[in-house]
């Protein structure tokens, strides 16, 4: 697609400057450090709370995102982002024989850190990817060439600098084409969400997969529906509408005279208004 | 303390018409009906199932609170009371072998008849006591005498016109007097929650209420902290906190001007009043 945008003649951006170009090898970095981290996280806490801990990355993105990008959030976006992390964490719940407050305190602790690793990356690839009006497909190149490259380093060590080619593609049928393709698409989705909206979008599209998984899971697979995948998704849902309502506190004490209420009248739904104006009244 | 308030002298509000008198029996004759149909639930569905579909009574009190006091509420707030009831409900997933969706269709029937009892009962209390500015004690004289006139006749019929006085007080020690002085207590406090607060309010006290009691169960006994009981409390708090907070939509412009501001706060609360004019704004 990048080939595409350059032969098609209009101005492409593409900042070549090495001190450009080093900053995108840095979240490939992260997440070295970050896939470590979670086998200290599995050497303390079994599978359940392990995935239950996996939901802290969603406040952890609010607190980098208001932190390091600099983007204010408002009360009810600050509670929608907490309600989203109860939302994922609840539908996880089993219930039965759930231990989840019993374990070491270094599992927690290790938990944080990797939900601050793993926010730190995805804001600072959308802080990457927005810094300059660059064509985001140059910007895929970067990411995605550095991961590549370190990920080719790991199974060169593995494998011998150049056994590790025979390797690569053992045991490729369609279904792993699929898949890669499926992962290929998703990895374009995700640069476009953080260039053109945001990572707290991401969190919520990324957990809105999380329900969709599991409620095609119940339809394809026959599993029963459990009350925690339900009260999961209406907490998730009620937390996406929370974030994105168009909310202001009511400190600023706008008041409206009548000739802006004419104006308003005409102009408006009249149903709503009436109901504004029944309040007026009965607060008289 | 109706006779405290009748002797001290200061003018007491007491509206003795027939008419007026005969509206305080009708909770009591809901609440009948009600606890009748508890039986009819609880012959469909077990026991986690029925606490669970208790709950609803909460989302009712919101729709009866809008349909029947006339009282608006935000989509915040609407939020806010479906919040409330999924983080009661989470905190009661057992989650082992919960069959919460697996009973017939009558059994949530019957739940969802029973919410909009209880519901009503609730409501139609806040509107007697409202209705008019009779001294509270006088309005409880009411409302409690004509439950305890029912119960009287139910306990006549059951052990005959005068025995029934000698069953009245069997068993009774001191423990007994302690729990009857605390639902004495707690009524006080619920009819004065609903003259000078709302049936929403009292909403919150009774949830909030069974939240202290599970941590206080857990302090006290033993019991290990469920994370169910742990994304309950901080739902129910952010429901809590979003019910409660001055919220208005976004305007993109208020319009402000000194004459009819004055004019408007001259006339009625002025909180409630910016948040409505805020509102007309964004409608601009």
């Amino acid at each position: 697609m990048l080939s595409k945008a350059l032969r098609s003649g209009e101005r492409v951006n593409m900042t070549t400057q090495t001190s450009s170009i080093l900053l995108f090898p840095i979240p490939s970095i992260i997440y070295v450090v970050h896939n470590n981290v979670q086998f200290y996280i599995m050497n303390y806490v079994d599978a359940a709370t392990y995935q239950i801990l996996g939901n802290l990355k969603i406040v952890t993105t609010g607190v980098l995102f208001y932190l390091f990008l600099n983007k204010p959030l408002s009360k009810p976006q600050w509670m929608a982002i907490v309600l989203l992390t109860v939302g994922a964490t609840m539908s996880q719940v089993k219930g039965c024989g759930d231990s989840v407050f019993s374990w070491p305190i270094q599992g927690y602790l290790f938990g944080i850190l990797s939900a601050f690793l793993s926010a730190f990356a995805g804001i600072y690839t959308e802080f990457l990817l927005k810094k300059n009006n660059d064509n985001l497909y140059w910007q895929n190149v970067q990411l995605y060439g550095f991961g590549a490259l370190f990920n080719m380093l790991r199974l060169m060590y593995d494998f011998g600098p150049l056994s590790f080619l025979s390797e690569l593609t053992r045991g490729f049928n369609y279904v792993v084409w699929l898949i890669i393709a499926n992962f290929a698409f998703a990895g374009l989705m995700i640069s476009w969400i953080q260039k053109y909206a945001d990572s707290i979008l991401k969190v919520y599209a990324t957990s809105s997969a999380m329900f969709i998984t599991a409620v095609i899971s119940i339809a394809l697979f026959g599993l029963e529906p459990s009350l925690q995948l339900f009260l999961g998704i209406i907490t998730a849902t009620i937390s996406l509408l929370l974030y994105y309502l168009p909310l202001a506190p009511a400190s600023a004490a706008p008041v409206v005279t009548v000739r802006s209420r004419e104006k308003i009248v005409g102009g408006g739904s009249s149903s709503s208004l009436d109901e504004e104006a029944g309040k007026k009244n009965s607060e008289d």
